[in-house]
Order: structure tokens, then sequence, then C-alpha cells
């Protein structure tokens, strides 16, 4: 199938000597590059939300420490990891608690920590790496997730999942990509996606720069959508994925999630297995994130909300396995997901 | 119970000699009285979204034809309705689809064309009755909706049904104030309701008048709020409800129902019995207006969304009447509504 028609948008561009960043702050109006000569210029980057999205902020990262051994000289990877240690650092407290920040800037110091003189090459060989296997795990993925889906079929996605977020292609958006690409889907309806509109910022702008027909809707309107019977599935990615098959994704998802399932449509769950924790039992062991009630009292920096007034804020909600009926990973497609179904693709955590 | 701590907000105050209007554009930053002095400035008013809300648009519009008839010489309420006619078409132009202002307004002209040489009297003391009855309409629906809220429960509502949209107290606010006032209430959740922000502008900002402990979250968040068990009920407003129960209301009201079904909390429509349509028979009869996708592709004046973006807008859903634990008017409360029980209380529509 023809998935490069589909998949035109490349947030991040190594360039040999900069990184160049699709600065995601200006979209949809401005489509613009921002240029890192140095690796603080990366952290500053990242921390400013010029490169969002996990997979998207890991990558960044990676390139980010070569920059940073550009501008080194030592003798083998130990040494140069010494000197190096300082940038990472930096480059890690850019998002702290952003887990595919952390994921790579661990592989970068691996590779780093085994590589004798030609270290710098080594380097960037693992930050080609994580870049192109998260290309690669998204088109696969891709192509797992499409192949449950009916020709003729519409489909609502939440928040932004897509290249933007990513390597390129994305992973619920790379599902969808991979939909259309096969013909199987013939409409993608975005939610707007409060507080902060991802959907209707980025994920709709996505959409039209590939050419795939999409429809912005409110987020209180999916329900009466799937009434009109205009959507089969609901797709969307996730924050983290339990044993059980519990996913905490972007607020609004559990919502989505409920009405679909009041509708006898299906809701999928696409994401990297790096996003599977074995080591949460359920969602309830999730702590949800509460983030700072003003995002609700303004909107697109315009203040709607008298003083006074108190919000509640949750940045993630919680679908139970039981209302998800295909998880979606590079290592395989979960059906219906419960523990041991989730085990035998990502391993039993063993008790104690 | 001390129902008029909980209400101290009038958006329409008869002067004698002109009609102060709170001006609903500008709140909640601005509390300014817009006077009108003639007919014509109350159906600009009206044209103009100062007062909105069917109930309060309804009472304007009568006290507006109080104002056209202080200007007229006319020797009774024949000749008073021959000379206001153009300024009673003017009022009725104003908002041609509100249906209440078409009822007012022709309770005005029933009244006038009763009367004798005192019809300037008989026409001030119809929009006094309108006025009036609508106050102790919402309140005695309040009373009828708060004694089915247990004690210590928290509420969730959406758009905005409160004294703003009203001669005062609201319709489903209104049960929200008596249920604050009786003990049974302790705190108030207002979705803000894309795309015109009612819950986030309008309903916070007058439960914080009232000194009702409210909190603002996005539509999107209500399914993980009734997860948390901060609710036991779902109060909203009616546009319109049918000869079996199935009740369309603001976007969004359906998937607060079908989440509060799923988490086995209730849900409560209050609505004047003006609202109650026996001769459409259920919600599939219902044509959902669809508005300007461009009220989407801003938030409060500020574009979001690209060009070149399609988006869907309906202005209202319908919760079908099985989602429905209790349909509330002045005529008494319906629970778990069908058309039997809805015939029983609104009077069978006779076949043919």
């Amino acid at each position: 199938m023809d998935f490069d028609r589909y998949d035109r948008i490349r947030p991040i561009r190594w360039q040999g000597d900069r990184l160049s960043l699709l600065d995601q702050r200006r979209l949809p109006f401005t489509v613009e590059m921002v240029d890192c000569t140095d690796s603080d210029a990366v952290a500053r980057a990242i921390h400013d939300l010029v490169v969002r999205g996990a997979p998207a902020i890991g990558i960044a990262a990676a390139w980010g420490a070569v920059l940073a051994g550009q501008g080194v000289q030592a003798a083998d990877g130990a040494e140069a990891l010494v000197r190096l240690g300082p940038a990472l650092d930096r480059l890690k407290a850019a998002r702290p608690t952003a887990v595919n920040l952390m994921w790579a800037l661990a592989r970068v110091r691996r590779a780093l920590a085994a590589a004798g003189s030609d270290w710098l090459a080594v380097l960037s060989a693992e930050a080609i790496a994580i870049e192109t296997e998260d290309l690669a795990a998204n088109r696969y993925m891709g192509a797992l997730g499409a192949a449950l889906i009916a020709p003729g079929s519409g489909v609502l996605t939440h928040c932004n999942t897509g290249s933007l977020a990513t390597a390129g292609f994305g992973t619920a958006l790379g599902v969808i990509r991979a939909g259309v690409a096969e013909g199987r889907i013939e409409r993608v309806y975005a939610s707007e996606t409060r507080p902060w509109l991802q959907g209707a910022r980025l994920t709709v702008w996505e959409l039209l720069q590939d050419g795939i027909p999409a429809t912005l809707i409110g987020d209180g309107a999916a329900a009466h959508l799937m009434k009109t019977g205009a959507v089969q599935w609901v797709i969307v990615g996730a924050d983290r994925i339990c044993a059980n098959g519990d996913t905490a994704n972007k607020i609004g998802t559990y919502s989505h999630a409920i009405a679909a399932r009041h509708h006898g449509l299906k809701v999928m769950v696409v994401a990297p297995s790096s996003t599977v924790d074995m080591d949460t039992a359920r969602g309830e062991d999730i702590e949800i994130e509460m983030r700072d009630p003003a995002e609700l009292l303004s909107v697109a920096g315009t203040r709607t909300v008298a003083d006074g007034v108190e919000a509640w804020n949750p940045v993630f909600d919680v679908t139970p396995a039981g209302l998800i009926d295909a998880i979606v990973t590079e290592r395989g497609v979960v059906t219906a997901p419960d523990a041991a179904r989730m085990a035998a693709v990502f391993g039993a955590k063993i008790p104690g």
C-alpha cells in the first residue's frame, strides 16, 4: 500500500550539523522550522513545547546528544560519556516527567558506554536507530490496526497522536493513515480536545496536509455523531497501558469509549509497547495528573471565565479494558484485552 | 426554605418607563444593564443577544409591547392592537425561531384584543403575569426536582438554564438552587459547553454570584468526574420534549446522559410545560438544527483551526427517554418517562 502518500509531515529533521524542529506552538497558522545548533537549544525546544509528543521528544533528545558530542574531544565512549554528562542531564531536565525522554537518553548512554574511538559515529547511529525504529513501528502498527477496520468506515480520534508526535506517521493517526491508504477509512472525525485543543489545532491540520478527509467536532458532539452512524471505530493513543489492558489517555477518551459501547461501536488503542506498564496492575493504580485549573479559564489566550471560579482539570482519564476492543502495539494486537491476553504478548509480571 | 438567598440575579428589570436588560454578551467580565426606552430597542436587544434564553426572550418582548403602548393613543384594546401591530411584528422578527417569543406575543395580542379603554393597564398586567408566572413556575419546579435529590449530593449541569435565561431562579439551575437551599446539593459541576461556552461564561458566574459551590469542567471530563463518585445527578434543561419523553437539548447532553447511565447515576430534565411538544412522537422526528461550522473554528474570537478544515456543528442532540429518570415541569414530575406516563400528565395526542 502507498503509505508514503499520506505521510508527508516530519516534525524532526537532522541536518548534519543542526536539528530542525517544526515549531508546534505556532501551528496551524505558521509552519516554521526552528534550527537548534547545540544541545542546550534542543533542551530549550523540548522545554518550550516546540516539539511535543512522547516519541518525538525522545528522538529530539537523542539528536541533542549528537550535537553535544560534535563539540567534544574524547578517546573513547566512556570518556565521551563523562564529558557529555552535563549536557545529557540538561536534556533530561527539559521535561522531567516524560518517560520517552528518559528512555531515549538511557539508550544513548548505553551505546556510548560500550563505544570505542568511533563513539561519535556510534552516537549518531543510535539517534538514527531511535528515529527509524519509531517510524517503522508506527507503520507496522498502522498495518496491524487498519486490518481490523472494514472498508467504508468512518472513525473518530481524540487529541493528537500523529506525525507531529512521533518520527512520522503517528500511532492512532498511523492506523488511520494506513486505513485511508488501504481504502478502509472514508472520513476521520477529530474531537477538539479541550483544554489544549490538540485535535483542533494539530490533528485536523495534519490530516489536511495529507489530503485525508477530516471533520472537526466538539468534544460533546461525539455521542450524537455516533448515533448518526457516521463512525464505526474510535481510535486513540495511550499515555500508559496497564497489565490488565486498562488504558490512561487524554481526558475525554473515556467518555468516547462509553458512548462507543452504548452504540455498539468499537474502540482501538494504538501505542508503542514502551507504553505498556506491566508493573501497574490496573487503572485504579494510576494516579491521574491534575493540571493548572487556569487552563480551563482561558481559551487560546483569551480569558472566558469570571474571576474566582474553580475548575477541575485532570489531564488523563482511564478507559477500562472492558471498553476496549483492540490494543495495537508493534509487538502485536491484543483483542478483547484482559490480564491473561496482555501477559501472553508482553510477559507476565512475576509476583512478589 | 430560603430560596431567596440563592436567587439574586434578575436579567430583566421593568423600570416603569424603560426596560433594563443585563447585557449577557459582556458577562462574566462586565455586569452592565442596557436600558431600552422603546420597543425597537427591545427588539434590537433580543436580536443582538443582550438577552438570551427562551423564557427571558418572551418576557422581554412582553415588556417591549408595553413600551410600544406607552407611545400610543387608542380608545380600546382593539384599536391599540392595530396601532401596535408594526411594533409587535418587529419584536417577533427579532428572533424568528424562538418559540417562547411567539408565545409571549400571542398572549399580549389576546389580552389586548379583549381589553377596553384600560388597555394599557391590561397590557402591563399581562407582561407582569408572563414574568411572575415564569418565576413562580421555576421556583415550583425547583421544589419538585430538589425533592428527588438525596442530601449530600453532587450534581452536573450543562449549558445555562439559570436566572439569566428566565425571569429568575432558572429551570435546571432552579432545581439546583432549591437543592442547595434545602441542603441536598453540596457542589455543582458545570461543563463548559462548546462551542458557545455558556457553562464557562454564564453558569459558573451565576452560581458564584449566589454563593453556590461550583466547579467548571471540560465537556470531555464529565465521564471521569462521574467515575470519581463526585456527582449523583445530571440536571439539564430542554429545548423540546417529545410525546414519549425523548428530549432535545444543547449538544453534549446526550453524552452526559450515556455516561450517567454507565455509572448508575440519574438524569433529570427540567423545563416549563410549554417545552413539551405532544405533536412530536419521538426524538427521531426532531430535525437537529445545524449551525455555522465557523463556531468551532474559533474560540472566544480567536481563530484556533487551520483554513480549509471542515467542522460539524449540531446545536442540539436528543437524549432518549430511556436514559432519563425524571422530567420535571410545573405540571408535575414524570419519572421513568414513556409515552403513557407523558400522556397522563400532558394529555394524549388524539390520533389522526
